[in-house]
């Protein structure tokens, strides 16, 4: 079963809300004698740190995540690594407006609809303040995979604006706020989004993780397949509601012929293959190409624009969320994105060995 | 672990290849004292068969359900239930041009650089053969649901052409070869289709599933998500490369005014969503709206038009694929959709009773 | 979930019922290229089947096992292996004593008291029909262990009488209906036994399973322990009612210094035990010793004579069980105990590369 | 998969060593609505708690827990409840004796085998330390159960003195360091133990735990019985080499028509049993019946007499283990086996609703 865990043998466990003393994880299955300190994990934090710009919440946390086992000596033992990190600025808001209301859109409703309780402070457990554990459970996961495998996602569309292919810039990316592979696109959202802010509104997004050097190999034929697995890790983002591989939904105009990705043979007599529209997964497997995904984010359902909606109680009302939000949460989902990448990836490497591999005495 | 297991509570375990004695799967934890017989299942077959129609695959086969256990008397027992067909049309043909040729976009290159062997014969393990006992699994499962949930799926794009929401028809849909709800579009489909099919070539397609009276409150906030379990199980579907939820990659261009389900109260005080960009879920829960999901299908790599690969011997080669295929395997994925889509909520529906119900004695 | 799974890694999944059509199993996570074929599984079956001595039941079943899946040329491929074995001596006997009382001490009572419902013919899912499938996974798991691990098991106490230590031998196991370790006490064994069979009763007994070569390193410290597996696995077995690891209960009547397994060096400078007080496992993880264990069998409850019981309509009955039954379980039991090690150990096998191994490419 | 997860949908999730800043876990699963407080679970970690007797350990740890998730407003919110306790008494002890040795029949060895890296202070993750949440758990999963399920302990056994089934009162048990349901008897384990511990050793012990009122229908037919969960989760307290249900080991002794608990009706038209060989559970599923289960603890192996051993370089040695043990780690055992009948209950409660319960709305 998988309430709050994610992941088979890299399985990670979160617990925690976004105003309760602090939040933490679990993670179970980790290979011991894997160098690991705070600061393999505190720089991953940091990049999803919210309050870093004007574009996302102005809450103020620092983010100092702890280990409280499974390291030893500054290596993994093989035992479970709890982390945690404290909740700061639980800043004690007027919640009048959405304790009994339910925003349009928002979890509220649905909570409230299946366990009858619901901590509302902040969103409680369904506030994207969980991510957190699911950013430093990447970076552990980028240890297990070593460092020849490379993760790295952008937002590659706000709104309306995507950016062209021919503008992608990997190197653009740590130099603005918005995780965009193009300089003078993030110039133009940066406009754009003071507006939507101005506007008590919120604005969509798209973002795409890449993971390069992936073995060839990992995944599973029917349900463990590779894929499978990275929709599920990415559709359980909050507001997440698509998820690509490779060409995704433009593969479904496609001939047979156009979107078969052909092979000939590399000057090492290596497979090299002539496109990627696969995506880097065939049948469920990795087959050495770049694993490329992408996943749409909706707008935040917590704006000043008042929306229709009703109350516990059964009334009509009106519902204007005041507070401290993102305007554009599919920022902050990019380093969310990358570390689901790894912890999928960390997963089926440990699988992949189960299955093929042998003991390394 | 789930390498051929799909669900928790409600869990199918598929097992057999393309050209073995037969396919099967047991589905474990159905409830007891449930009407049960082949004649509840052998329908959902008959419409994912093959050989209906020449925009699918040739091979003629009954597919014939048998309920080996769990079944007494009519009614499930609780124990496991085991389901299997027979393999009747595995052709002895020639299989020399894939043995140890791998074809471009297939899951030929994976198993053979996972596993190092495969059954090439029909494509073995990776075979679409195996959605038969998907849509078995599927039948039990709204058995499960009850007949109030009401699930059905179409084909709403094939290549380019994306059937206009204003043409949508359900009762179009069992009426034309595409489960297409637009009679007229079917027509013009089938022009298309059959040239595709004469060139030696084959098309993708979209595919949308809607589950109208799910109860509110499936799913769970965070890594058991109902979005994220719909997500892994399309994908996981042969050929998927995108999944979406309502509004899906278009939420993305939205701002948040706009996608905000607002709510009113009905004549009787329940709540009214005045629309559903959401697509039904909320924080990966339920919301009482219909349950709305697209998946996209890639055209099948099986294609006669000759393709540049690689052989297991590490030569370069051309694959032409002769055979038996589907120029459109988006059509056949419409059943196997709706299989899926009732496995999950049927999964969902018992993992909600373990943490909110009560027994029933 | 596990109500008919066993394994994680190695993971077995079972269905059928002693009336229906056939038993069998699908064995999901066996690694690819092992050399597989019926006549690897077919002697251990053999060696558990009914009929034949006069001391077990006299149903008589071939048992002839088919390999449904996951075997392609002689060789396993890495997908799910589906067994299976029809039903053929179904007897259409008379049910009417038990098809709606409940046999006291059977779990008759249970199933209805949970399901409402159950296939009362033989006992149905709760007959020891269903270990025919374990054996079979059983022999599976020990091609994957390969044949340096070698597992025996022995039926050491029948009623009050248990075998010395000092005359056990190995070799005289196959040679009696019993399993027995000692020529004369079979001999004794059979005197007994055939006078409880005359008298319409039935006799306990307890079998020991002895695994020898395993790896160190195999389990896990808390949860998954490899004794904790075990224990689980020998429990599962019908009519069990205790487990011990090792010295098991007799280590509570053991002073420190007693129990303790002193350790020197061997001439090769490896680590030589002195004793074997703990079993083979320590923090529960294989220390290289011979993993013993051993578990107590309760007798049938299927006896001629007459015991007060109830019946579903809530009057008060006698019940006596006619038909064909083992007088003393624990005979067959011996071989689905060695099949439960096997499995258990296959499954932590697999377990321990994916911690702590790499992939063999 | 489970290396330090419990159960399935009562799942416990436990992280921590002995030396480390705190220990903790994650229960996922539990339902909404429940009144909980810290008050609730800290009486059984303070019955477990080291330091109150010359009987265990002389560390001393206030083991306050603290709830850092899952509970608003005193309730359970259904999302995942972390609980955590600080680590106080971390003695800054030599530990140059065993930090590179193997004490005889300790995990020390095993994990060093097993990961080639171990927390060697106060034996790091295989320190008794870590039963303190589950003793935490337990006392969550006493809530779900409710108050009419009542679940005790007792240590029924020290070395060979076994407690005469007819001296048994369970109002003695509070009254004495041992859990002894006997006072007399409890006098004369202090002078034994005194013994023991000025000689240097340890003794051990044999604890049972009695389930009343627990509901019938918990359990599975096959591989997810009631019984051997209990088994597994007995065996997995550290220590622990044997469990038995009900009669267990002499069931063994016995003929059918003796094992056989007979039935008749009571005064209300319910079932009356006469007897309770079978410990609760038929066919792995509660009968309604008390459940009864015994464990044998072994002495524990850090003892001051010194043993034959060998480090991790590879030379013969003798160890000798000073700092603070429990002479007879069976005392402490008794809270911790009542723990694992509570979570074991919890979980199969939860199961039996999904499978046969429906939604309380």
């Amino acid at each position: 079963m998988s309430h709050n865990s994610f992941g088979h043998l890299f399985r990670v466990t979160t617990w925690g809300e976004s105003h309760g003393p602090a939040i933490g994880c679990v993670i179970d299955g980790c290979p011991p004698g894997i160098a690991l300190s705070e600061a393999d994990i505190q720089p991953y934090l940091d990049k999803r740190r919210p309050g870093q710009s004007s574009f996302t919440t102005q809450r103020q946390e620092p983010d100092q995540v702890r280990i409280m086992s499974g390291v030893f000596e500054g290596m993994t033992t093989g035992t479970p690594i709890g982390l945690m990190v404290d909740n700061v600025d639980q800043r004690s808001k007027d919640y009048s407006n959405i304790a009994r209301s339910f925003r349009p859109g928002h979890a509220d409703l649905t909570y409230h609809l299946k366990y009858g309780i619901r901590d509302y402070r902040g969103g409680g457990r369904s506030s994207a303040r969980e991510t957190a554990m699911r950013v430093a459970a990447g970076a552990v996961a980028r240890k297990v995979l070593g460092s020849e495998v490379v993760i790295r996602g952008a937002m590659v569309q706000m709104g309306a604006h995507r950016i062209e292919p021919s503008r992608w810039d990997w190197r653009a990316v740590d130099e603005n706020a918005f995780f965009c592979p193009d300089a003078q696109t993030a110039v133009a959202w940066e406009q754009e989004l003071l507006q939507i802010r101005k506007d008590g509104s919120s604005i969509g997004a798209v973002c795409e993780i890449v993971a390069e050097h992936v073995p060839a190999g990992l995944g599973a034929p029917i349900y463990g397949k590779l894929d499978a697995d990275l929709a599920a890790a990415m559709m359980s983002i909050n507001a997440v509601k698509g998820v690509e591989i490779g060409d995704g939904f433009a593969a479904a105009m496609l001939r047979g012929e156009d979107n078969a990705d052909e092979m000939r043979l590399d000057a090492d007599g290596g497979i090299e293959f002539l496109s990627n529209h696969a995506g880097g997964i065939l049948g469920g497997i990795s087959s050495g190409q770049p694993v490329v995904v992408r996943f749409a984010v909706k707008p935040t359902s917590s704006i000043l624009i008042a929306r229709r909606s009703v109350d516990e109680a059964g009334a009509e009302t009106e519902v204007s969320t005041k507070g401290r939000h993102d305007p554009c949460v599919g920022i902050r989902a990019v380093p969310v994105g990358e570390a689901m990448m790894a912890c999928v990836l960390a997963d089926h490497l440990l699988r992949d060995r189960a299955q093929n591999g042998q003991r390394a005495r």
